[in-house]
């Protein structure tokens, strides 16, 4: 092993936090923990991997000796990041990479790069979405369960349907969705379209919103009515990527059968989909909403009133919203905390309708639409209520509790 | 039960959270977690207490109809605290305290007074401090235990010496002291001196630092070596009331045989002395250094080496300090993390000793003199290093490891 660079600190500790940031901190797979530094003429490149999931990034350099090393990629990521030196040195010295500064020394082992799985290149180009566009998946992927014992909904859907990328997660509680513009790539006109089309072309009656030229990401996935054009993203894994690609102009997304890529600002991540057929059907259908009620007012004005309800919401916490004239009523009452009822004003068409819920979905529901505007589109009976903006491509759902 | 007045809502709020800081958050004795409203001319009374701890805060408030009612202290300061309203209403309205705004109305149920623990009064005056010297008091606290299996340790040792307030608290690891000025009250000439004089008349020739005129705090604990003229606080209180205290100009305190009590702006707390011999002759002994090595440097400098240090301190966190020419080196070193060495500049008086530290005692002791220099004395053989700065009252002690 060899290698000689010189760096600038900031970008490279940027680098190193971000891969670490897009892999779990604690790996179910007992992965080596490790990243795999090559540099030649094109700068550095960090690559890690665990289990289905390899990331890799690069970082400008003056690279002085081609080479690659494999170190812990934690304690490498925590040096580099607490250096306050402007400009650092990498140098395999005998075993160790030597991490220098003007007045330091950091020398952490070189590992055995046998053991360093090694990067998985990216499926074919699907299609591109915008950096800024993608950043609402972040608040999708907070509706995703992080309850392991049923790992579709652990997952954010993600498919393409025309001119459209859509994202759906939910925990069978709350459910979030968004469709944000997506211009399909080259494999558009080539055979995966030519696949997709024969699957719409056999279930057009029954799947309307699959209906319509367009990519998918990822076929590894089906809903119940049989194999759709769709990828089961994990939420935690989205989330995060989201939230990176969102400072970025363009974001490339990579699919094939079983497998999805993102990449954007020298970042690229590959992931194996998860298994598991998905209930399109049933969510699109609750996307359908047909509001008897429709409430508009402030985020943040109806999060605090909220907050101030809870400590009122007794031990499931729970909320009722009421509509009245100009007003929406949130009230908390429980036999042991006692009562809250406050008007937080709000334009309100449609029937006074009035639903009970659990108070931290309702936070987690307006917390995308912090600082602006909100609708909520209340349904009749047990249906969900819906919070949207005008401005956002979000809808996300909260299942009201009984009465 | 009645009660209704006006208040400012945000100092209403401020003393509520007061109160809720200052008592454990959960209780181990099931005390209620209860607050006692008490209104009248002078405004409005907060008080609680758990066990043998009794805290009561003033607020100012407008009085209508003067009276008490007794509700969860919790909710009371959550509700108060998530208010925007400039202004509050508090009234007893049937089996309810209704805390009302322009748009809310938020009623905790009246609680039975008869369960509320009645406020404990302070002990007699024993004299005052300075708010800003107490603040120090928070350092100290941060060095006792928190493991309760040694109780004696989980406390700090309050001794009245003259015109000085000595703090000490240990963990046995790791040691923090300050002295700040002390100014003594009514009590220094009667009654209270007398039976103290007679004390250290008897111990005088084995405890050099009780000699000289001076209040006590309580005299419930003792030394091993015989009943001594202090009090021992349970630690995380004494850390709160500290970090309250040091925005008051002037912190009165109380004291009788086995409690104590400190007052400042409109807050008033009252405890029980911890009892147990306190090892005051051997922890005195420890703050008598006698430096081998001298070392002077930015406490932020040093911290952040230590923290760059840390990916290579091993499972054990060891950082090793080595003085030498103008320079402090903060080295690490592990099979498995690899070495990091690094220089930071220092002004070096002495023999040129180095010693291994937990690295994260070395952080807790250089946090309180962040933002300044620090002086590192360090001794010979396994003696203490001590941390100090010129503009500080306080001296932090941290037992070097084993090599």
């Amino acid at each position: 092993m060899s290698l000689e660079l010189t760096a600038v600190t900031a970008p490279l500790a940027e680098a190193a936090a971000r891969l670490v940031r897009l892999l779990p901190a604690r790996s179910l797979h007992a992965s080596p923990a490790t990243v795999l530094l090559s540099a030649d003429a094109g700068g550095l490149t960090l690559a890690a991997s665990d289990a289905e999931l390899s990331v890799r990034v690069h970082a400008s350099a003056t690279v002085h000796t081609d080479g690659a090393v494999v170190v812990a990629r934690r304690a490498f990521a925590d040096t580099v990041a607490a250096l306050d030196a402007p400009e650092v040195r990498l140098a395999v010295e005998g075993s160790r990479l030597a991490i220098r500064t003007g007045g330091g020394r950091f020398a952490l082992p070189c590992l055995d790069a046998a053991t360093h799985p090694s990067p998985a290149g990216e499926p074919p180009l699907a299609g591109t979405v915008s950096g800024a566009a993608l950043g609402v998946g972040t608040a999708v992927a907070g509706a995703a369960s992080r309850d392991g014992a049923l790992p579709i909904f652990t997952g954010v859907r993600v498919r393409a349907e025309g001119d459209r990328l859509a994202f759906v997660a939910t925990d069978r509680y709350r459910m979030a969705a968004a469709s944000i513009p997506w211009q399909p790539g080259p494999m558009a006109g080539g055979a995966w379209t030519e696949r997709r089309a024969d699957e719409v072309g056999a279930r057009r009656e029954g799947r309307q919103r699959l209906s319509g030229p367009g990519a998918r990401v990822s076929g590894a996935s089906a809903d119940q009515h049989g194999p759709g054009p769709a990828g089961l993203v994990p939420g935690a894994l989205f989330a995060e990527v989201c939230r990176q690609a969102s400072r970025a102009d363009e974001v490339r997304v990579y699919a094939s059968g079983d497998r999805f890529g993102l990449a954007w600002q020298g970042c690229t991540v590959v992931a194996a989909s998860l298994a598991g057929p998905f209930p399109d059907r049933q969510l699109d259908a609750l996307l359908d909403v047909r509001a008897e009620c429709v409430v508009e007012l402030g985020a943040d004005e109806l999060a605090a009133a909220v907050q101030r309800a809870l400590p009122y919401a007794g031990p499931h916490g729970r909320v009722t919203l009421r509509a009245s004239d100009g007003v929406l009523q949130v009230s908390g009452r429980d036999p042991q905390s006692g009562e809250s009822e406050e008007a937080v004003k709000a334009s309100v068409r449609g029937d006074h309708l009035s639903a009970h819920y659990q108070a931290r979905f309702v936070l987690d529901a307006l917390r995308p639409f912090a600082g602006g505007p909100v609708t909520v589109s209340v349904q009749e009976a047990m249906r969900a209520t819906a919070f949207t903006a005008p401005e956002s491509a979000l809808t996300y759902l909260v299942v009201p509790m009984r009465a």
